[in-house]
């Protein structure tokens, strides 16, 4: 099998002035795109009042686009309720953790469990789906806009909790029962520890503005409860657009967020995309040294996008884009400079490498007015080109050398769960420790190495193919996850926190891991001051966090103080701690030599990524790079036929 | 007269199966254990539904614990009011300074001022004293848990904010009226600064979210009414179990807590006790250096502890005990390490050796759900040996070779004072000055010092027996206090701020100290940088805060610009900053010697303390310790006989 | 022209006993004192009760003050609404951006778009105006106390929100229309951009608590909207006033409060004046490194006192006083040292080096209760002699041999904006980047370089007679600005982000800065880490903010990759970013000298200002400062005859 490779842009043609709409479509056509994502804030004009609608706008300016020979992406514009809204929904708007209603005035102003918001969200989605289903230009659909931005997952409104008291009751509804049995609750989740038994469902709140932390439990089930709404809402969605269009359907996820389960919302959708801010990303939500920020501050995390494609490679079943791609300084980070020359296209060209089909840039033409005039787009407000206009003409006549991709399967898989995420937030035990963090930095250092990596979810069960499998963090595995990864033909690095909680949130007994295979125990569990890491006597250390273990299993790692550090039976080990770079680097190392997979050992700034066909260099530094007899030359790409 | 030493446990057989509770109570006999905690958040388990009790349970653990030999601390549950009271008293919760209320789920949801909860209250603990006042097993009771834990003594609630009217109209009530007089309130709060006058107790509001900082006068007002809500609510169930039951009461305190006065607290209970945990309290309390805090990351702060023993040997007029001690990592610290081995027992020892009669820990067996599940037990979930355990069962050995503590008075006094630490945090005048950390670092530098110290309340009024006498930062001074440290035959360090307040907050005239028998006047006042000390003739600085004295008192101690920094009347002086450890060593090592104290040099690792019969030494570092020709051995409790 | 040169001071007779007013009266005259302020927060002595005047005690003190010899200055008391004005309004308190009510309790405690209470404050202003008006000892007036003082200017009550939607709607009304065109704001503030238009003004929120960023044009509006109820409150006041008196009315402004434009409230007064507190404002306000900080601590910032008088001099149309001046420690800063001594004086005598009329010493008396009994006066509390005193009165004695002042025109300019700052604030594009910060940069350059310097409004029209003059940072300037800056025979500089955005904050098309005469456009702008300041060819670099120009105009500055970082047309310049210091000074020394203005290298702590008749060094370090050829003292004033 290949994809095709492709170009695309973001536009919004009730910006601007309809005149300038068939020039704009036919510069965009010249510049070698085929993709255009339109239509995702545009409520105010498809109805701007309740029930006057108007779609003539659209209807022109999907043809007009079409007939220069793009291909539409038609957003819904649910993400951008207009005024008129909420006046008729006066009680639709999220509520933030202290309270606050969150009030009109910019985006995403509604709460995920508003039941009469949700209803005209399908009117809209309906209204579109019938007129543009069967039109020849819109060749995909997009739900929404980036599900959580501006933290929105998590709502505490009365809207929410009364969803929240029925998913508890549905919940806890056993097989053939009528109603919800509030003692299996009060049982699964520890309620005796302080009184907190209910006598019913209708009796329990949001978990926020309690006197001390709420109980665990009660925090996960409000998390897995705030995921499940997303994923209802999209499907809303994808169900009416689906009766009425047979083009795929997507929904441009973002960087780092973990409020929700993406891979669930991704079950609903044809293809995956995401929205790549390299150098937003690096300084807002990146957890590096404030040296490796300056030294990458205007090319980017040299592994931070590349995690992101792996992961919603994943998410959308081997199909995914990149619906917006950063072209300049953005508006919203800390520091928003320009990009180096050359990143543009390198970032466009990596993308394609991790087997995106697609990458659109985000925006045709920089906004003149409203919240994002800082962002950068191809154009700058005059309609004269931004620097970012040559290097997208560049990937798009490179692309002719390369128009499309053999997948290629990774021979090492690293395990990513929502769940686990939010376990670890709700009880990290120690400051800084972030279940994020912990997956990157195990994903940095196998990229380091010279890996291509599979990111996986814990619902994987075949795992052929892959000769190791990491599985950091994962603080509940069900027994189906663990029977399978005790089958598979593969080694597979447990820990640390594996299987330390069941899936209320409470201690298993016996102690975790529980892996029969696997005769290792987690004795204690400790954590510790970031200045005092417990060095390993084979190099590096752990940092943060540690476990004490014990059992019949090989001991092959330990600390200085003789604790066990790594065990091992067969082909299964356990990591019982948070390792530095150093260790996590030595020991990755080992274990990838041990299954026979070639290593490099590759700087910071230099990532290779190989397809079913080519191998691909990024060096994202300014200086050449020379590795085992070869030079690469500063902000390059580098394509080897395989 | 001497004490019998002791160590225990707490429990919670509510939240195991009925089927184990014989076991545990054998294993705590079996390991030397005399006291169970039990029943403190049991409220849900003692009455599921408005009115329907349920004691049974209660009653068969009773039996099989005291039927183990054990005896049985009964805690009242009032902590953790069921979710049922809240349908009750819907207006029962605490409000925090934002206006927000603070929601069940946790535990401590209710306001010390609402008075339909406290006769809730009244009715539980009448139910269990009158079931369980002569129970041959309940040995002693327990009233409510940890007051004021999650800052829960301020609350700005309804009910807050009309039992503080009250307060205010009976406090300006003068003799013999029979309402207040609300101009005597304006006139002692200086109201008519800013036109803030009130015509009627009823106008007066709660001192939180006005547009800049309240009248001082208004907020020590609240912060004394809050103080006696707690003294009041605690006396409310204390006079209930005194009408039952011959049992001791007390109740278990915390570190660092000073939002109510504990010695008032402390007058309606037999004895006093407190939950100890050096590690958490290291992290998340001590004002300390980072590198302090990293050496002794997995000892807890040499002083700490310490500190709290004398306050609460005082508070329990002389009988105190640890109700809770740490037993290895907890779960609510920035960071929660392990403790280095032999600090269960260290802990264990200094507690004796400042006169506690029983150290139990918390808890006998880490729960496996709910919010503590990173905390230790003596006990890991599944009913096996945690490390702990090891070391409870050595201190119970040990303890059958000294089994008793003759009390000892020290020659040292350090008053402290809970106004005090209210009236500098409403005016602390430069960033950083707080009153605990003088009176801490007071403490710390006699301990230094080699001295064993009694800390006093400001109402002491007998100082026989004590050669020197610290009163340090006592903002506000009665008139009965000056005049009994006139009298006392001891020598008397003052300052800073010495009196600098009357009873009101205001500023006397003429100016403080105001000490007839010190010619000393405070002349003005300020803080300055902490990077900017201001430096003593003789040695150390003074550090970030520092009075301008004048008078005819003799000047012992001169900045390097020639002000006085300290001045003598005979036995009384007047310190006029706030000294850096330099400065305290030097300037507490003369005056010691000065009265004929011997004074040693301890390294910030090593501790000595006095009983009748023994000197204890601790040496809480992982070095050998040699003092006088003499080796500590690291993490040790060295023992001799006076 | 030349005016007088006096001393006051500020003065609370309701404070303190009847009994002393006579002898605090002939004290302040024996000092030396022309002036006396009082009355400022007596409403609550004024009508007790609503309705219940009495002015009885204010007549008696102005007569006894008057009697003495002194002018008094009376203030209107509408900063301090007594506690009944809550009971006829219960709305009128203003709302905090989190929604939360700002309770009485303190002072400022009202809406300004309260009209109940601006009715009120008319009421008790006219009580005061008819009273006093002919008053022969009543020789000036102060409305109000420190607007803006404790962040009261932005209010978000439902008052707040009626006034403006109102104030829109007035904006949006055409020219001989009848209602506002909802229309022209929707394409105003661009609120396709996310589907935000409104059908009518009443749909407008304020704009607090949106969900992410709201429309920086909505936020730019309700700032201009804030200004302007300031504006107009103050206005009142004068109309009533005026229409009683002829006494000059002032208000007391503060130090780098922003919030609202004080050019227009000073368009209303006949004088300006503000307080100054240096060593409070450096700890609290100035933005400096902590180096700076700590070697002025006890000094204050050598140029902040000094850029404010120079501010206000153009808000008092070249009339203005100090209306208090720092006489000791204070009590709001972080750290409140005591200045070192002659600081009292050289603050003094640099106000009048500035073109002060009157200093006046803020406060008489030390006050002996409620929030700022840790403010020094002139009088500690017990009426002895605080240090500050004796410098007063060294001042006093001083005038006599230089009385009065003959006003000079500066050779240099400096425009400030406060929509400027408005509009930065609400899109600074980089942590840190500050209006207020540059402009003062700019100040602190040109004084470096021994300059005196005029701020001017942006409402300039005349540049006559300036050399040179600096606008920075000018985000919106009107046509008849840039007209008026092309026309001037004077060399400008403009930028960075000068006409970035038009009047509603959009970016304007063709490209900033779109002045004809100066062939610049600026192609994009960026961001950039605090640690990666882009170096200048010819030295220094800029640091965190710049922009990409281009044109035909000269490029007279490079960055080291060869970006153009100035670029010239004639007399006019564009300065495409934020130089560091050392760019700077060498950039505006270059730029002084080519119009043939002398510069001088002064060091931090030596200034130099000119009257039109006097030369006067200030040296405010501890060291003597030799510069060419000649020695200033340490903390010294220097006065040469020009």
């Amino acid at each position: 099998m290949t994809m095709q490779r492709s170009l695309g842009v973001c536009y919004y043609p009730e910006h601007w002035d309809e005149a300038i709409w068939m020039k704009d479509a036919a510069d965009m056509a010249a510049l070698g795109l085929t993709w255009v994502r339109i239509g995702e804030f545009a409520w105010g004009r498809m109805e701007d009042a309740a029930g006057n609608l108007d779609f003539d706008w659209l209807d022109r300016s999907i043809k007009i686009l079409g007939n220069a020979g793009l291909k539409v992406v038609l957003g819904t514009p649910t993400a951008t309720p207009p005024r008129w809204m909420l006046d008729r929904h006066p009680d639709m708007l999220a509520v933030d953790e202290q309270g606050r209603e969150r009030k009109f005035g910019s985006r995403r102003h509604y709460c995920f469990s508003h039941e009469g918001y949700a209803q005209e969200c399908d009117r809209i989605v309906e209204e579109m789906a019938r007129r543009y289903g069967n039109n020849p230009h819109v060749a995909a659909w997009q739900t929404d806009n980036e599900y959580s931005c501006h933290d929105t997952t998590l709502s505490y409104s009365s809207a929410a909790q009364s969803a929240f008291r029925n998913w508890l009751r549905a919940s806890f509804t056993p097989k053939g029962a009528n109603d919800g049995d509030i003692s299996a609750l009060n049982a699964a989740w520890g309620n005796v520890f302080w009184s907190m038994d209910y006598a019913d469902f209708d009796e329990i709140d949001l978990p926020n503005l309690t006197v001390t932390e709420a109980n665990p439990a009660h925090l996960l089930a409000f998390r897995r409860f705030s995921s499940d709404q997303v994923v209802r809402f999209n499907k809303r969605q994808c169900d009416i657009i689906r009766a009425h269009s047979v083009a795929p359907i997507t929904h441009n996820f973002m960087g780092q967020i973990t409020d929700f389960d993406h891979y669930e919302v991704g079950d609903d959708l044809d293809f995956a995309s995401w929205d790549s801010y390299p150098l937003g990303f690096l300084e807002d939500r990146v957890n590096a040294p404030e040296e490796h920020k300056r030294a990458f501050a205007r090319q980017g995390d040299p592994d931070f996008q590349a995690f992101h494609h792996d992961l919603y490679r994943t998410v959308g079943k081997g199909r995914w884009w990149v619906m917006e791609q950063q072209p300049g300084p953005v508006n919203w980070a800390p520091y928003n400079p320009a990009p180096l020359d050359g990143m543009i296209r390198l970032w466009s060209w990596e993308a394609f490498a991790h087997g995106a089909e697609a990458v659109c840039y985000f925006r045709w033409r920089q906004a003149p007015f409203a919240q994002e005039q800082m962002h950068a787009g191809l154009q700058k407000p005059d309609a004269t080109p931004a620097p970012a206009m040559a290097e997208a003409a560049q990937v798009a006549h490179e692309l002719s050398d390369a128009p499309s991709v053999t997948p290629a399967k990774a021979k090492v898989a690293l395990i990513f769960d929502y769940a686990a995420d939010y376990m670890w937030s709700i009880q990290p035990h120690g400051r800084g420790l972030c279940y994020f963090d912990l997956v990157f930095q195990t994903y940095r250092a196998l990229r380091r190495l010279g890996q291509s990596v599979d990111i996986l979810p814990p619902t994987t069960r075949n795992f052929e193919g892959y000769q190791l499998v990491m599985a950091p963090g994962l603080m509940h595995m069900t027994e189906e996850l663990k029977t399978a990864l005790t089958q598979a033909k593969t080694n597979v690095i447990f820990g640390p926190r594996s299987g330390a909680r069941d899936v209320h949130m409470a201690t298993p007994v016996p102690l975790p891991p529980a892996i029969s295979k696997l005769d290792v125990t987690v004795e204690y569990t400790e954590s510790f001051r970031s200045d005092s890491p417990i060095e390993l006597t084979q190099g590096g250390a752990f940092q943060g966090f540690r476990e004490e273990i014990s059992g019949a299993a090989d001991v092959i790692e330990t600390t200085q103080n003789a604790s066990p550090a790594m065990m091992r039976s067969g082909n299964m080990s356990y990591l019982a701690g948070w390792p530095d770079t150093a260790a996590f680097q030595r020991i990755l190392k080992r274990e990838l030599q041990e299954v026979g997979l070639k290593t490099l050992d590759l700087p910071m700034g230099l990532r290779v990524r190989e397809t079913g066909a080519e191998r691909f260099w990024f060096n994202t530094t300014q200086e050449t790079i020379s590795l085992e007899g070869r030079d690469f030359a500063p902000i390059s790409v580098t394509r080897d036929a395989l």
